[in-house]
């Protein structure tokens, strides 16, 4: 199996990850967070060492990127609601908008690069919860000389078979990328910013090449290996893998609440043929993504979820009803998206323009 | 013939650069100046681009690059020479100290490089007439965010294969340090600096490959392709190549004045092995490094150096005498220059605490 960044990868067994990279196995913590409750956040590096610091009273931060090059959707989400979570427990949270990295390995124009991480993500993020004024939030493009120096100085510690190793062959581009990304997670323990601490980087597995580098680099560099979580990922609404080139495999979260509840209808499902048929065998949840929208997003009440679960595989409820359980919560979920994102928009403006001031 | 920035090259047949590399031969020029009189600047790209437009009033500016890994020898005096003409003709400098470049790619200490580039470089660049207040000296590590910014996103605009082209194989280092030397080059353009322009940039030919890098970036992004000037290399004392690592095949200018005449004393000349064989069939010029160094930095006068060259070729001068010539200038030379660097240090010291300050 290949982990990498920069291509749609589709996991099918998430426990090989652990023997192939040495991820660790997720171990019970906040359970107040239906996200590590339910498995969702399944793996991690040193994430003991994180929340031991923490409890000792050391400095800790939490850092996680923001790719602005297509929609944001409920797939993104989930990093969200974990920063979110960081957040509201007192932790210092960084959120670094990879423009450059957008520009350089996607060939994105600046303007629309910026535009899509104002009015796709950063609008959403602070919507869904971000504090702009607990949080660091910076564009790669702006960040500071010592960010870009330690980015370059990194070059010099790392060979083309290590790169090789981690991320198979590079461009040009995809070497910058990867030497920024450790420097994101890294630059924060400088001198400049708040000296040698424990660093978190909450993320999809897909992003864990970036990790694997990065703590090499912190080793040689004597700084602290940063910890890292990892999240599955949600499939597309069709059952394929969610793609920005397919809007139907995804709800946005610009997408106005008829279209995202229309998305729902088209939705592949865990249902049979007939209602007949699934009356008599029972629908199945696990492979239904209705039921993964309600998991990962919109039923964050166990018992009430588990009585679907069971229901669904009884044959005692059907599709319809269940699309209008998740209809209603997600189109409530919309609406107040919505009013959020227009109440934040004026200070995410202000915020942004001062963000990329060069 | 491989070009390289890093490898120590030796051009055995300047003439094959204009063919193989498309650098054009230097035309008559700055007649006031030996190095151009002499063919020693050899060579260009767009150098006559660069003297129209500053002949039509057009902003045009000089930069060129400092490598602080080791010691500031003759080799290194003629560039400094170029820009001191150019400085004095009114023309903005520019001088980088290409510290980490030497970081990333030579594992130079930070400490190192800054001591490297304050006492064996800057020092020597003032005293040699490098004016601190006219010029733009400045470090990579302290440049600015515009600066960095473009270096990365320079590596959206190359491909793995046009970097093999020009450079060969690259480590992960002189990947970067490739597309620093390319901002470094192009930055002046930008508009946080002085906009589109003409940039020259005076360099040995080893440096070529980074200007062919960076003119087919400057032809990407709509600015200005830099223009160049190319001089001949001096060889090592003992004929050889000159070597860091042999500090008796170079003079440097930190050498006292007594370790730089014993160098002259142990030169190859173009001598005969005895006296009356010389008297006989004439000394051999082309071949002596003590006329080498007579050419390229101590002999101005054009009659006096085509004495000498009759004389030797007669056998009428044997080379105690012509050492002698060279010893009593290079003497006063590196006497002139200990006390130009001694007045030099304090502002130079101020300077460079400013130039590094993050």
């Amino acid at each position: 199996m290949k982990l990498s960044p920069w291509d749609t990868i589709e996991v099918k067994d998430y426990s090989k990850l652990f023997d192939e990279f040495g991820i660790q196995p997720m171990f019970p913590v906040f359970s107040e967070s239906y996200l590590f409750r339910r498995g969702i956040v399944f793996g991690h590096r040193d994430f003991d060492k994180f929340l031991e610091a923490r409890e000792s009273g050391q400095r800790v931060s939490v850092l996680t990127g923001i790719m602005p090059s297509g929609p944001m959707h409920l797939g993104h989400k989930m990093v969200v609601d974990q920063c979110v979570l960081y957040q509201d427990k007192g932790v210092q949270t960084r959120v670094l908008v990879a423009d450059v990295e957008a520009m350089a390995t996607r060939g994105i124009p600046e303007e629309q690069a910026r535009d899509l991480a104002v009015n796709e993500y950063l609008l959403n993020w602070v919507a869904l919860g971000l504090d702009l004024k607990k949080s660091d939030v910076y564009a790669q493009s702006n960040r500071s000389v010592p960010y870009y120096r330690l980015a370059a100085l990194l070059s010099g510690r790392v060979t083309n078979a290590e790169m090789t190793a981690i991320y198979g062959d590079l461009s040009p581009a995809k070497t910058v990328s990867s030497l920024l990304q450790s420097s994101d997670i890294l630059h924060p323990q400088l001198k400049e910013y708040d000296g040698p601490h424990n660093v978190l980087v909450p993320v999809g597995v897909d992003q864990d090449p970036h990790l694997r580098l990065t703590r090499g680099f912190a080793d040689k560099l004597g700084l602290i290996k940063p910890s890292s979580t990892y999240h599955r990922f949600m499939s597309g609404l069709d059952g394929g893998k969610m793609s920005s080139s397919r809007p139907g495999s995804y709800i946005a979260l610009n997408d106005s609440t008829k279209e995202a509840l229309r998305k729902v209808d088209n939705a592949l499902t865990g249902g049979r043929d007939t209602a007949a048929e699934q009356r008599k065998k029972g629908g199945q949840p696990e492979r239904c993504m209705v039921y993964e929208l309600l998991t990962y997003h919109f039923m964050p009440e166990d018992k009430e979820l588990a009585r679907i679960h069971a229901d669904c595989k009884s044959g005692k409820m059907l599709c319809g009803e269940c699309k209008k359980i998740l209809k209603d919560r997600l189109g409530a979920f919309m609406d107040d998206l919505r009013k959020k994102r227009e109440k934040a928009r004026p200070k995410v403006k202000k915020f942004t323009e001062e963000m990329f001031t060069c």
